[in-house]
């Protein structure tokens, strides 16, 4: 029973520039050294992951951070600094980073299975902890990388029924990241 | 736009032995150092708190602590240890603590406000981080406490469509949080 991690994944671009991604691996254990990546073939980071070997895994808790990179609306980048071992890119506000290297590529299946060993990681800072909104966010971010696959009216009914959530737990980050997400998918006919 | 976060408070009841609840505090920034609480005048936290004026919030990732605390099916306390400065408990495998003291109560409303100082605070580890499963599974406990509030279709219907992200990305104590809370839902005719 694969327990999954969802944060942010920044890889290089072939001009050296840095991709910023949401990436949900299934991790072993709390102490993790290993992780398995799934993304899609048509992503920029598995073209990249396949061309450098190397990654960084961010444990992040900042949902508008989130909810901008599922939907490609990083208008600027958030503050990085190069990693310590691998050549990549460490989110300065993660709470968590996970250097990685590629140890072994299938793909047999759509999402292409990628293994992973930790070659360093550390921390910068506490996650903030369980909040409802963050969560809602979430979902909603999830939900708006899957507009093409998913019946509109099920899509807009969801948008609904997390927003109860959003308004009653939410800070001013997490109402400016649902409004974000909301008005993605409204526009997205 | 207070944002909540939702953990685990302990406060001693009359014998001294330790209450062990679920708790969404607003907090305010993310170096907090005030609490406001807001339990039900119904709850034993609200009792404790009353007479004590002291008592520890927790912020924690282990969501099975968190369902069963919900639903009173705590069968043995988890570990504890005495707090550094109130007279209170802290959770061993907690990821942070917050000892608190009370300042203020208003009782005016059903859901009384109740202010607090933190007066010490500490970590232990580090939080897990975003997992869709764990949100899931602290949305079904939190509709396990309201379960006299809402209609019985409702809560079932909330419950299957929660289950999808505990399938995709729960590990097994997720799992077995999720079931127990499904069990409880079901059997509470």
């Amino acid at each position: 029973m694969p327990l999954i991690l969802e944060g942010i994944c920044t890889t290089r671009n072939e001009d050296r520039t840095v991709n910023v991604a949401p990436m949900g691996p299934i991790v072993e254990g709390e102490e993790f050294t290993r992780l398995i990546l799934r993304p899609f073939q048509s992503s920029t980071t598995y073209r990249n992951l396949i061309r450098t070997e190397c990654g960084v895994f961010h444990v992040v808790d900042d949902v508008l951070l989130m909810a901008r990179a599922a939907i490609n609306r990083l208008d600027e980048l958030p503050d990085l600094r190069p990693a310590e071992v691998v050549d990549g890119d460490v989110l300065t506000d993660a709470c968590r980073w996970f250097e990685f290297r590629v140890t072994k590529i299938d793909d047999a299946q759509a999402r292409t299975r990628i293994d992973a060993d930790i070659v360093h990681h550390d921390r910068n800072r506490d996650f903030f902890g369980f909040n409802r909104a963050r969560h809602a966010v979430l979902e909603a971010a999830i939900l708006c990388t899957r507009l093409q696959l998913l019946p509109r009216e099920e899509v807009l009914a969801e948008f609904e029924s997390l927003r109860a959530p959003v308004e009653k737990t939410a800070g001013p980050r997490e109402m400016e990241a649902f409004e974000l997400l909301s008005r993605y998918a409204v526009d997205a006919e």
